[in-house]
């Protein structure tokens, strides 16, 4: 580093450190006017996976008396919805808001922070990130692409997708081009499904036009707007891939380091609530979303067992091959695994009791 | 109101408006330093439940940069573990974290915002409350009480607690002295239990006297904590009375009146990241505990099915009666049955089943 590098990058530092210790003064100094900018993967119209973006630069501004403005843009408006992350990592924007396994393609490494197939659920991907030390290693791995990150906003278990023909065996898989995003795309593939990755505004008229035959998104709220039901007729679940699937803040280093303190917690605490706002709008948004899917015509059904578990086997492989080639991977992969089978233990119980028994009054209509 | 009060309190609005509206000198006016004092339901050895408490003042204080220091007291130090919302309301401490039902003697309605029988489960408690209209619900409940209300943490689905003898039919529950908190306890008496209300550091004397035959708490981590497990043989699942239990942070309406807009803020965003803390700690350290309970000779079950429909014919006889004399109430059980119901049909979706999928791997040790 030359010596004028060094001493601004320094300065930045002591200011900060100032601004730490000295009591009064550093009031002001510790809550100057920034504006960021945000790139979001999502389009407009999807108001709670592209609105986590505007809900958390308002809960950020709230918690700075409005000091710290973050502006955020949709999918194509400065970055395409899959190139958020690169447009974070060479300091275009501060903040992308994105599915880290959209990156897959960089390294399989990146699924675990979004959902790996036939893994944790929304509240144990939480406790992994949080209490399972998966948000430090998944922020040592970020550290090659210049970001740190924090979990922000889920989907729930998403649905299986929108097909056009009805997938009875495994066999019926054979062929189909279906969007599907991250690992996932590599299980089907096993399967012979031709994955594609295509960002969430341009699914309807690919799905239209017949250059794919399935797709997946997220579940009824979201793909109902997006019109999926008008042109592939048969809806499956649950979506395997992503039994709970999180969104990541990726923040570009230099950025980050720039902050004062009290800004770095506020976009921390801004994350959690932005995750807890996300999850709670689908889940109170999705019961009406179905049932007005399945009125209009949605053939709603589960995947046959046999094709759930082809699928099974074809991650355990693809599982197996990449954590031999790749140690990034398999030093994520042994920690995801290792604690999600020991969850899964745990929601048998307590959980799973109770959802199964509270299910079956629901089917009985004694509820 | 005579005319000192009323020029006293104008004073403070006056203050906290023209902090709102004036631009540089508002900073420091808007952050001034404030000492405020929580009385936590709950003994400090149980570290996620009384750490929640201390987890939020350090959260509240990070986004204040420490201007705003909140002080917290474990049960029984200088309130009792049992009367923190009377705390709260008569001004002696501005901040109580404690579980809403511990208070359904004054009014049954308390109920839900900790959990009701056979109701919501975790995440569909916070779609509720942040989605569905039950924070406001319940807010408008508590101005008779003179707080404003905050959801502060989950437990997830608790457990069925410890039980000296075994449960096999509905008949073994009658004439058991059983710990047990809230509205549930109305329904154990429907069946013949005799509840009791302690609060959790007095609970294990109370099994160990033999004062009472059985004993509810949380589940595996704090219940090994508190040692239930030396002093009665059998574990019981699920919890069906907490299918997801909530904590409340009450706040006194003056106390809160009299905050900056800032320090507000700040106290909602600390409570919803101390609630994502507190569901990933609990669900990142139960399945040790559960393990070492196991190895160590409790006796692991699931209530038997009778049971389970004795309860919910018992618990919806109580909803009937009770909403039949308290239109409180009434109101908020209308508004949480109908978004339970929709939550549950949308649960046995894709959630239901992938959760159901993977368990069914785990009992066949296939993960």
């Amino acid at each position: 580093m030359d010596r004028r590098k060094f001493v601004r990058s320094a300065g930045i530092g002591t200011a900060v450190a100032a601004a730490a210790t000295v009591a009064a003064p550093a009031i002001a100094q510790s809550m100057p006017e920034i504006k960021w900018r945000l790139a979001s993967s999502f389009p407009k119209s999807l108001d709670t996976i592209f609105g986590a973006g505007e809900h958390f630069a308002k809960r950020v501004a709230a918690l700075t008396d409005n000091k710290f403005q973050i502006r955020v843009f949709a999918a194509g408006e400065i970055v395409p919805g899959l190139q958020v992350l690169d447009s974070v990592q060479n300091g275009t924007v501060e903040l992308g808001h994105t599915a880290s396994y959209y990156y897959v393609g960089k390294d399989p490494t990146f699924c675990f922070d979004t959902a790996a197939p036939f893994g944790l659920n929304t509240r144990q991907h939480n406790a992994w990130v949080h209490h399972g030390g998966g948000l430090e290693l998944m922020r040592e791995f970020y550290k090659d692409y210049n970001c740190t990150s924090f979990l922000m906003s889920h989907t729930g278990a998403q649905m299986g997708g929108w097909w056009r023909k009805e997938i009875k065996t495994p066999e019926d898989l054979k062929g189909v081009k279906m969007r599907i995003g991250g690992f996932a795309g590599q299980v089907m593939a096993k399967l012979g499904v031709v994955p594609q990755q295509i960002a969430g505004g341009e699914i309807y008229p690919a799905l239209e036009k017949g250059t794919i035959d399935a797709a997946e998104w997220v579940g009824p709220y979201d793909d109902q707007k997006l019109g999926f039901n008008k042109v592939a007729p048969n809806y499956y679940y649950p979506g395997w891939w992503e039994g709970g699937a999180a969104l990541t803040l990726f923040v570009g280093l230099k950025a980050w380091d720039s902050l004062p303190p009290l800004y770095k917690e506020a976009i921390a605490s801004a994350c959690d609530e932005t995750t807890n706002w996300s999850v709670a709008k689908y889940d109170a948004q999705n019961p009406r979303a179905l049932r007005e899917l399945v009125a209009a015509g949605t053939k709603l059904q589960p995947f046959p067992q046999p094709v759930l578990e082809a699928c099974y086997k074809a991650a355990q492989e693809l599982y197996a091959e990449t954590s031999a080639k790749n140690p990034k991977f398999k030093k994520v992969f042994d920690s995801w695994k290792a604690f999600r089978d020991d969850q899964i233990l745990w929601f048998r119980v307590a959980e799973g009791t109770f959802d199964n028994f509270m299910a079956r009054l629901s089917a009985q209509n004694r509820l």
